[in-house]
């Protein structure tokens, strides 16, 4: 699908690894760029999403992976359509907290319920073929992430340091199966440093595309 | 999967077709022969099922077909984890209204938003591989059909008569691949007849089966 000239970034990793910070701070330096960005997320980022968030990290009863996996298909095909597209094609550079690779790490790796292959194509399905056109992973040992974390944990989070592993090993397949695209980033440094580091990647990126 | 000795029976067709009434006789039949009998529909009959059938035949705003296709796996994985496998593996007949042909019919031929084999094959991880081993098809005339219905349309309900017709081309193809597993019934005919019709097949399927 053709999907504007903006940019497409996402950010993927264990559970407080530092994305949301390091959102915050790209989003900022773009802004004194003069360039128009929009931070979002998944899943949940709409009024349909934020149902579909409540069932799935807080759900009471035991829920199969299929049915986790299918509703974050179902939040992302929503996602795509409503808020990813419509800013791309505006010219928007949009950044999003967790997309497809969250599923293939998490769903696929995590539950190791069916295939990666499978779960890419299912994927793929949901965003109309969308890909990002870089994404970075903030790379960091699941049991050091996890202390991290402050106040109650949500279902995913609350799983065990075994499942966080083969989400970890799951993303770095993912990253050597797609160099140019994902950036690894090693998450134990300062937040000033992967800042930099990020920041470096995003201006090479924008001279290599013409758009600085 | 390995399913139990149950029966598993699926009953499809276009909305105001006369699915409700010919379950409802054909439990009472199975329950007089002294079969224990499950009846249930999707989407929607469990507690996690009713928020995503809220979601989906209610929902304000436009939803992207991939998003109300995988909605309708989600809550389809829970169901068949939940209720229909558990049912199956106590010798239960159980008697489901809607099942992965509803999804070919609406969600591949309806809405035509991928191929019906992405369809299938997606449908089929959602069930883990389970399909039924009977199914009735209640044919109907979309326009005779919707004049059947009473009170407010669902969003589904609603549709033109071009998309019910397309679903309705939908179920016949699936049927005329389908011919050992899928009984086509004329659903224009009174639903004395349609009962006879269809516990005909069933008590020739039963006695095959060696349960009768």
């Amino acid at each position: 699908m053709k999907k504007g000239s903006g940019l497409f970034v996402t950010f993927e990793g264990g559970e407080g690894a530092g994305k949301t910070t390091l959102i915050k701070s790209l989003h900022e330096y773009l802004n004194s760029l003069n360039k128009q960005v929009l931070s979002t997320f998944e899943p949940g980022d709409s009024e349909f999403g934020k149902s579909i968030r409540d069932t799935l990290l807080f759900a009471e009863e035991a829920m199969p992976s299929e049915s986790e996996f299918f509703l974050y298909l179902a939040d992302r095909a929503y996602h795509v359509e409503n808020m990813i597209l419509p800013a791309l094609e505006k010219d928007v550079v949009v950044l999003c907290d967790r997309f497809t690779d969250s599923s293939v790490a998490y769903q696929g790796a995590g539950r190791q319920f069916v295939s990666l292959e499978r779960i890419e194509e299912m994927s793929l399905v949901s965003t109309k073929g969308l890909s990002p056109d870089m994404t970075f992973l903030l790379d960091i040992e699941p049991a050091k992430a996890l202390l991290r974390l402050k106040g109650k944990k949500d279902r995913l989070e609350s799983e065990n340091i075994a499942f966080h592993e083969r989400v970890r090993e799951g993303y770095l397949t993912l990253a050597a199966e797609n160099p140019h695209r994902i950036i690894v980033l090693d998450a134990e440094k300062s937040k000033e440093e992967l800042f930099k580091q990020a920041k470096d990647h995003l201006d090479s990126f924008l001279v290599k595309a013409g758009v600085k």
